[in-house]
């Protein structure tokens, strides 16, 4: 028996395949008797969603870098206390299509936005809640692009140049550098089969952590 | 010639006639030959504007309280930067329909946000810039309501409680008290001409000033 749930991040940059590999993980722990909801970020409540189609769609106002950030936090604060507080509570484990790990790597390593306005608005928002694992599923940028590109129409994010995704790339390798219990990379840039066997075998030792925990 | 416009915001619970005054002082304005813009909070622009949507439509799901926080500093991220600055930039008035005082007295007074959460998102989004001058319209809770309630239809705030309303309207009050120099409390329960009247009176003598400075 889980107390809580487990909270799971999945991040990366474009078209790295996170929402395959999200169901493949939803698949594997289910396989495994885990009761698992899976959401996404900006978004995951019906307000969080109407925010997200404000941050996501492309428009002729520039739109400020302080604006962009307040508005991912509030669809987190929303998300975060809505739907994926509750869902651990009740021994869920939740699997989160990005988290507050994008905010430091779009905000803060591709607009350039200071790590401590993002630490800040963190606090504000979460108190102590942190992702429990973040899996980071690490390709290069142009592998990722040329993926994303190939689903159609670009929203505002996927329209930035090939150095704004750099930098995010960068971003995610040196938070998971620093923070190593935390961050699980996995080389996505294989062919699918094995990105699926490794993220499977790991959510597998995820639980079997979970349960001598 | 004036170097740099002067940002003046009207502040007051639902139904003192906010409006009808901002309407009175850019005539009054114009009239002393100042070059004015009228605007609005949440809003002012149109990404702004899409976000006063978000929070003013009454919804099934419950808005958190940093949501709603988070939100509102949103619209005034891109309202400051797209809009205010720049015309104060070029030397015009800008009359605003609110500004950050009603959400310390609405998210603070109103649902007991703390006031320091309040002041953090505040320098975060506006570094040193406040309005220049307040204008408070002030008027018991019940008389403003009332008129609230003869326009029609209640959005999400005007369906709070007369005790919301209240705390609202002390914590302005107290704001008042507090700073004194910026703050200008108009007695909106007189009848209408005599409001005007005031804030006529009010807003030359703001242009005098300005000349001697």
């Amino acid at each position: 028996m889980h107390i809580r749930g487990r909270f799971i991040t999945f991040e990366g940059t474009e078209g790295v395949g996170k929402s395959t590999q999200l169901e493949n993980a939803a698949n594997t722990l289910k396989d495994l008797g885990i009761d698992v909801i899976v959401t996404r970020e900006p978004g995951g409540t019906p307000m969080a969603e109407n925010i997200r189609e404000l941050l996501l769609s492309p428009r002729e106002e520039p739109v400020h870098e302080t604006t962009e950030l307040l508005l991912m936090f509030a669809a987190r604060a929303q998300h975060l206390h809505n739907r994926i507080l509750p869902a651990l509570d009740k021994g869920q484990w939740v699997l989160c299509d990005r988290f507050t790990d994008a905010t430091f790597a779009y905000q803060g390593g591709g607009r350039g936005v200071p790590a401590e306005r993002i630490a800040l608005l963190e606090t504000l928002v979460q108190g102590e809640v942190r992702p429990d694992h973040v899996i980071l599923l690490d390709a290069p940028v142009e592998t990722g692009m040329a993926r994303a590109k190939k689903r159609g129409e670009l929203d505002r994010f996927e329209q930035e140049t090939l150095a704004f995704f750099q930098r995010i790339r960068d971003t995610y390798l040196a938070r998971a550098t620093a923070m190593p219990g935390n961050y699980h990379v996995v080389n996505a840039a294989l062919p699918l089969e094995q990105v699926s066997a490794s993220v499977s075998a790991l959510l597998a030792a995820l639980v079997k952590m979970s349960e001598s925990a």
